[in-house]
This record gives C-alpha cells, structure tokens and sequence, in this order.
C-alpha cells in the first residue's frame, strides 16, 4: 500500500511562471480553442499551481495570422494553433500540421511522436526562435461547403473559394480562384455570393458557423487535411529555461490534449453530421477527376518546393518515405477492417 | 515573461506515495509493456518524485490472470492489462477493451473519453472495488499465424488455435477449437503441432516470438481486435484517496501513455510487416464467408450475453448506439479519405 514520507525538499525549488498563450482560434469553437484550455488546466493542476498559462482567442492579444511572431518575439510565451497558417512564411510550416494527401491521424500522431517527424520540424522551428509540440488533432476533414454541385473537375473552374495556404495552390492550379477569409467572415461572403464555396473544419464546426442555410453541398473528404494536428509554439528560449519537471509536465500535458481533442471531435462530428442531414444537407463526394488532378498537382508542387526551399527538402524525403511505408501496414490490417465494418453497416447489417 | 514568485505553501502537503503495478505482459514485449514504464516515468518526473510506481512484468507478483484479484485486494495498487483477459469472470470486462467487430482505436477513444463508455465501464468495475483509466492501444491487430492455408470457413474445421475470451467462443461457433496459451508458450505449442494457428498482436510483437518461422500464413484483420485498449486498473480506495492533484497528474499520464503507445506501435509495425515479408511470409486476408460467419455468430452471442448478462446488458445498448452512429460518420470523411489515398498507392501512384 502506498506508504506516507515526508515531501522532498526539491519541491520548494520549482519557481512560479506564469504564461500568456494566445490561440488560433475564437473560444466559440470550443473543441479547437477548448484544447489549449484543457492543456493549461491539467498543467496548472499537476505543478499545483505553479505553471500557470492563461488562455486568449485569436485577435485578443495579438491576430492570429501573427501568432509565430509574438511567440519568436516573446510577446507571449506559447501559441495554440495549426502550422499551415503561417504557410505564406514559408510552406514547411505546414508539413508539421498536415498537407494535401498526406498523413491521416493515426499516422501524423506517429510520424510525429516517434517517426522523427516532430524532431525535423523543430529543426525547422528553430530559425524562429520557437519550439513545436503536438497538441490537438481534428481527424480527416471535410472537403467544405458549396452553392452548386460540383460534379467534375470542370465544375470547379472559376470557383470562388475559401482556402489557404497549399491547399489554396493546389486548388487554384485546378482552375480554382482560393480566398483567405477568417472564419468569421465566411458567412457573409458566402451568402452574399462573393465566394462560391468555403471549407472550414468538420461537421461540429461547420454546423456551428451556419453554412448550411446558404450552401447546400456539404462534400468530402479534405483531401488537403487528412489529419490535421494542431501545435502548441513555444518561445525557445523560454521552453529550454523550464526545469525538467516543467518540461515533463507541459509535454505530458501537450499528449493527453492532443489525444483528447480527437476524441472530442470524433464524438461531436457524429452527433453533428446526422443534424446536418437531419436538416437537408446534401453530402456528396469529391469527383474522383477532381481528385485525381488534385493528386498530380498536389505532388508536382511538392516538387517545386523541393528544388527550391532548402527546408522544405530538408524534411520531406523523410516524411515521403514515412508515408509511402506506413501507408503499406494501414493497408492491411487497419483498413481492411475498417472496409469490412463499413461495408457491413452499408448492407444494413 | 514568466515571473518567478515563491512557491506556494499548498506544495509542501501533498503525501509521498510508492505504488506497486503488475503488467499483463513480460518485459520482453517493450512497446505493451512499456507503457505502463512510459507512464510511471512521467508520473514521478511531474510529482517531483513523490508519486512513484514500481512496474513489474506478468507473473513476477503475481501472474497475468489474478491481476484484477490483486488490485482488488490492494495486493498492488495498480495494474497495466487488456480487460478481455478476464472474460471468464465476466465477458463485460472485455467491452472496455475491445470486441469482435467492434471499434477502431479512433472510436475506442471517442467512446471511453467523450462517449460515456469508461463511466459505464467504470460502474462494472465497482462490484471488483476497481477504477479503470484508459492507457495504451495497438490499433486494429492482425488475424494470426496459421500453418495451412485458409480458403474458406470450411477449412476452419477442427483447427486448434490458440485465441481467448470472447474471440475463441466466436471462433468456436465456427468449428475452431480455441486455447489459452500465454505467449511464452504458443510458439513451442506451434512447432510441435499441438496447435495449427495462434493469434498474439501485430507485426512488431509478433515477429519477435518468431511465430513466421513455423507457421508461414499470415492473416489479417483480426476481426476480434479492431482496435485494443490497455487499461490502467486502480484499487477504488487507493484511488479515491488520492489528492486531486494527483488524481490529475495520473489521468494526463495516462492518456500521454494511451497516444504514445499507439504511435510507437504504428513506427514499429510499419517497419516489422516490411521484415516480415522480407522473410517470406504469406500475407493472406481472411476469407470473406469466415468473416461474415464470424459476424452473425458475434452478434448472436452479444444477444445472449444481453439476455443472461445484467452487467453486459446495462452496457452493451449504448455501445451499439455509439458503433453505429461513428461509423456513419467515419464511413463519410475518414474512410473515402483513406480509401483514395490507398487505392492512389495500389495503383503505383
């Protein structure tokens, strides 16, 4: 049985710290912005208080397009947000995140973890002065909302819509006209016809901001997040002056939000995709030309990026090969699994 | 920046604890195993030393099947085990674990954390004065090693397979003739023809037992194992007595130990089915009429168990609820996302 001694004098030693975070995200997407909240709370608990990080929305301390910025500069601590955003800085912010036909969840979490991957992107990170850790995951997303069906890569063709980043590239190199827009500002465009079409996350978000009241075609999958990890960006200098305890505690921390969000966002998805429908939302998929042009695009960019951005081509041999290998092992158990639950479900069994 | 103040007097209270936990496996199967390692580790680091576990491997305190007993009987404090070891007891201890045709990892962590499962789960556990926290997983697990080909459930007939708990009354409705063999004796058991077929985990622990050696065929998936949780299982009074700090600082451990476990198996089987074929073994899906076999006979027993079993009964409907409706969801992004980037590869793209 647990036996009672008298507390070791280190525990006096840890200092007070207090950290101002500031998300990617507005708190009334609670799943996403509701992760750094989890991560601080648990850390705040654990350290009894004395590693304490106070959580604001985008925009409330500094905009979240600046997010890497105030961190590299120390204006605050440590940001909660996707790595993709900052991909007009240079693309490589986004491979630590996700990109188009890339990892799904179970894969980024290992490439990340123990595939070397986030040790490569810190590699990455350090030129800003900041520090990577994993911590929030939203699953394959949804290929977004539109005005009209899109029923082959023609349709597509002069589209306004809403996304960024490599993505944006891809799609434009499709005959797609992307937009960057805040979430916010996606329902009025949307509605008043200024963008055709506007991806954003999942269902549970989705429904949440309204799409659907404007833009009938709900279709899938994202073949640009299949696994979208969401990172928390930690000043360097101040993460490496963390005692080891500290450092422990924000990493034990930073794990147990990335698995809990993904959970969260696979019990919200479910209960919000049969509301979606429930009220007339029309779900179809992706043209398969769409996806197949978007495919040999996606990988003819990656290409560019390669002879061109020495950080880019730093990592993303490893994170190919990565891929390529893992895709071979999910292949036969995990997805043949998967096809014959599906499938069985689709016979009305 | 963080400021350093004096540490607050709270600190200085909590009590210095020294757990013992029993593993269900042998050192020798580092990621399992390991996770509970992986756990403690982070546990002690973050309490400053004062909350530590001592983890023992299968049998050195006690053996693999009196772990429950023994945290019952605060023999140990804790243990680090799959709940589908203790079928016998009770088939209700697997539900929290996994069951044929049942979740994948993604919706095992949606359904314990956010779905209400591990507080269902946690109200069986009371009659055993146990709390169960949810902390490692393997994913889908392959379908085991067999000496002859199988073609068809025919060929099932009369083969002796080493397989457990609810999965061997399963296979048994099928003609097979289950047995319980801890891992340490399937491959001797294998080699002299004692047994035809052994089911153990995945690729990485599978290789290392040496089962291609003997039995070349190598199935998947494991329709009894879509995705596997490793419960940490806690004496209820040890528990219950411990500070809320604590409490936190063993939960956030735990679900670090959950994801890291997952991705370190998914690095390791990646590499390990790649070695496997490299030494020739026969990778073989189960034969679509076993499968569909398997599936009726499954849900029969599930029927019978709602019947006669008041503690599966008080489970098993939301369960089901939850399994169905994720796969709804599952079936729309995540599974066309896999689905094409598979298929992409197959076709050498």
């Amino acid at each position: 049985a647990g036996t009672v001694l008298a507390t070791p004098a280190i525990a006096q030693e840890l200092p007070t710290l207090r950290w101002r975070l500031t998300s990617g995200f507005p708190n009334n997407l609670d799943t996403i912005y509701g992760g750094a909240v989890v991560m601080a709370e648990a850390l705040s608990e654990i350290t009894e208080g004395k590693f304490q990080i106070q959580v604001f929305q985008a925009g409330e301390l500094v905009p979240g397009a600046q997010a890497i910025d105030a961190v590299q500069a120390n204006t605050v601590e440590i940001a909660h947000t996707c790595g993709y955003y900052f991909t007009g800085k240079n693309p490589t912010f986004a491979i630590g995140s996700t990109i188009p036909f890339g990892l799904n969840a179970r894969q980024q979490n290992a490439w990340l973890y123990h595939g070397g991957g986030n040790e490569l992107y810190n590699t990455f990170l350090e030129e800003y002065g900041v520090v990577g850790i994993p911590g929030g995951a939203t699953g394959a997303q949804m290929g977004g909302w539109f005005r009209k069906e899109i029923n082959s890569l023609a349709d597509l063709s002069g589209i306004k819509m809403r996304i960024a980043g490599v993505a944006g590239e891809v799609m434009s190199r499709l005959g797609v006209v992307p937009q960057q827009l805040p979430g916010g500002d996606i329902y009025p465009a949307l509605e008043r016809g200024t963008i055709d079409a506007a991806e954003w996350v999942g269902p549970y978000d989705d429904e949440r901001l309204g799409f659907y009241q404007i833009a009938p075609y709900y279709y899938y999958p994202a073949y640009w997040e299949g696994g979208l990890t969401i990172h928390f960006y930690i000043n360097k200098a101040q993460y490496e002056a963390l005692p080891e305890t500290y450092k422990v505690a924000l990493d034990t921390a930073c794990k147990a939000a990335n698995i809990n969000m993904q959970a969260l966002y696979d019990v919200k998805n479910t209960a919000a995709i049969r509301s979606l429908v429930g009220k007339g939302v029309q779900l179809r998929p992706l043209p398969r030309d769409v996806l197949d042009a978007a495919y040999k695009a996606t990988f003819e960019l990656y290409e560019e990026y390669s002879a061109n951005n020495p950080q880019w081509a730093a990592i993303y041999p490893s994170w190919k090969k990565f891929r390529d290998e893992s895709f071979e092992w999910f292949r036969v158990a995990e997805y043949t699994y998967d096809s014959y639950m599906y499938a069985a479900q689709a016979a009305g069994q």
